[in-house]
């Protein structure tokens, strides 16, 4: 039995607006628990991409998979020394282009395991002579059968339509993926799980302090959510959180990208939310959220070294990982709980944002 | 002498607000037609590329180079059949990562060859054992001297702080050095030739156009830009020219990706621009055109099909150029006079925006 099933969560109040958001948002420690108990099938999966001679990852998703996958990028650069990139879904599936795949680990991402293009894509890579794995919460969907192998994502149902469980549960898989393909299977699986301790210790606190920080933005309209390197993930999810349950124009940019032109639309009704963790991308973050306060915007600043961004109008810490590439685990509750808390002041339901639904199928 | 010099542009009126941009956004056939004049040195880096068994091609940039580098994906990948990605700075530089690149073409994108994080990537990369090549306007600049060979993008002097010369150069320049990769050095360069015409002939009837067509947007704080395909690096450069130059905060999206989360944000003061061309994307185009037409949010098509944009409020048609990978040189023109237009109409200056300076020194 678990040491995080012990601790006795209140509640949600069934019901009200968002009350299925806030109960899966309290749920990512359990969530990220049960994934840890699939060790083997990571293990297995590395050992098969080492015999393919795997030398490049192509993650394709979309929405928060897509956000996932930014994450992905920096988790087999750092572990394994791997390139990996969120390729281009048109390029295969609209335009038919033929690349040599070969040497290519796939890496499809769908929360449902169903969305056209993903699943297409995938099939395509496959046939292209890729070593093709779905990472989907949906052992039986379309996904999974159109790959050569499987990670659950094991968050168990998610009901409200913005993703939380299974966005985290994306992250570690990819971590413990990358970490496996490294041949630090045994020690990242023990970082990850000191991680979900601190997440499961962190959540209580974070929703103490959220009204009060997220009450005065009810009437804003536009946001950006800046990070840098891992944390970029962070900024394109909570950006999207901030868009489907907010209804506010939120970009993500890197802190860098903030300098070269956006910065010129910022005003004091143009807050900016600055995701600042101890690594070393901080120096470039505390740049740019200096320069943001130079435009009277309100700054809202979160992550391990919020407290180290100077001029932040308000701050939401979070604790740190063992290490650093674990951050975006913890990173993103505060936008998480921020979206909550501001959709229920907007009388909005964060749990069915208006015209969205759990699955996709868009193209 | 080259048939378009004969052409005499109305000159710009100057000293208003933005009359150096109005001035370079007219220049561009001629930038793009001095770039021509460079195909040699493409035949002859192109050359060096297969010699060096080039396999992957990364691209790095920031602003308008990162977008044009979205572009470049698809022209790497139709042309020669190359995977191609914006590869993570952040990785390398932050991070100290050292890939494996042998087999890798980099190309680092800066219009003043003076960001110093591009600069310090390509050295990376060029001890890392790429081939590297600096694209850039500036042939005496550092980014031209980390890399082992350039490409000028011979735009002539960009004064205005928001690109455009540059940015359509970047575009020609990938698809340039992508068609010889190809070994299709003679053929690409005759149907850039006759877009440049086209594009030439293009600017005069937008620039009558477009004034009908911004003044509505005056009050408007927030767009979303879509695109698909080789259009999604179109999308990217209007959402930027619409920051920088009239503060709007402008969000750019695939087709796909608005479905996953951001149209929950739509309502009829959120309007939404989406570049619709005649490519296989663009029924997906299509699709999420209408989509956004059901909440009621104002819709603006431009691009080459954007007649077919059924429920279209405003509609801003280019020519179809000779082949579809060049229909993007074409679609950033309505975008870049519209942001024009609307800028002077909010009383700002495009040339300087407030906070920008042409080149860019933060990290």
């Amino acid at each position: 039995m678990s040491s995080l099933e012990a601790r006795e969560a209140e509640p949600p109040p069934a019901g009200e607006l968002g009350a299925q958001f806030l109960a899966e948002i309290r749920e990512q420690p359990r969530a990220l628990e049960s994934l840890l108990s699939h060790e083997d099938e990571f293990a297995r999966i590395a050992a098969s991409a080492r015999d393919r001679g795997v030398d490049l990852v192509r993650m394709v998703g979309h929405g928060s998979s897509d956000n996932a996958a930014s994450y992905g990028v920096y988790a087999f650069g750092l572990l394994p020394g791997l390139t990996a990139l969120r390729d281009s879904i048109s390029l295969s599936v609209y335009y038919g282009t033929e690349l040599d795949m070969s040497g290519s680990l796939v890496i499809g991402l769908s929360q449902s395991g169903r969305t056209p293009d993903v699943v297409e894509y995938v099939a395509r890579a496959r046939r292209a002579g890729a070593f093709t794995v779905a990472i989907t919460n949906d052992p039986g969907s379309d996904l999974a059968g159109a790959a050569e192998a499987l990670l659950p994502l094991a968050a168990g149902p998610e009901l409200a339509v913005a993703a939380t469980k299974t966005y985290v549960n994306t992250l570690a898989s990819l971590f413990l993926l990358a970490g496996h393909l490294a041949g630090k299977g045994k020690p990242c699986r023990d970082e990850l799980r000191a991680a979900i301790e601190a997440l499961d210790a962190a959540i209580p606190e974070l929703e103490q302090r959220i009204l009060g920080v997220a009450l005065p933005f009810a009437f804003v309209g536009r946001m950006f959510v800046i990070g840098r390197g891992v944390e970029l993930a962070t900024a394109r999810e909570i950006a999207l959180k901030l868009l489907e349950t907010c209804r506010i124009a939120a970009e993500p940019l890197t802190a860098t990208d903030l300098a070269h032109g956006p910065v010129a639309a910022l005003d004091p009704f143009f807050p900016v939310w600055a995701i600042a963790s101890h690594d070393q991308t901080l120096p470039a973050v505390l740049e740019a959220a200096a320069r943001v306060h130079e435009t009277g915007a309100t700054l809202v600043a979160s992550g391990s070294a919020a407290d180290e961004v100077a001029d932040a109008d308000y701050t939401l810490p979070v604790p740190m990982p063992p290490t650093p590439l674990l951050s975006p685990l913890l990173s993103v509750i505060p936008g998480q709980l921020f979206a909550w808390a501001l959709a229920r002041a907007k009388r909005l339901d964060p749990d069915r944002p208006s015209g969205l639904s759990k699955i996709t199928f868009a193209r």
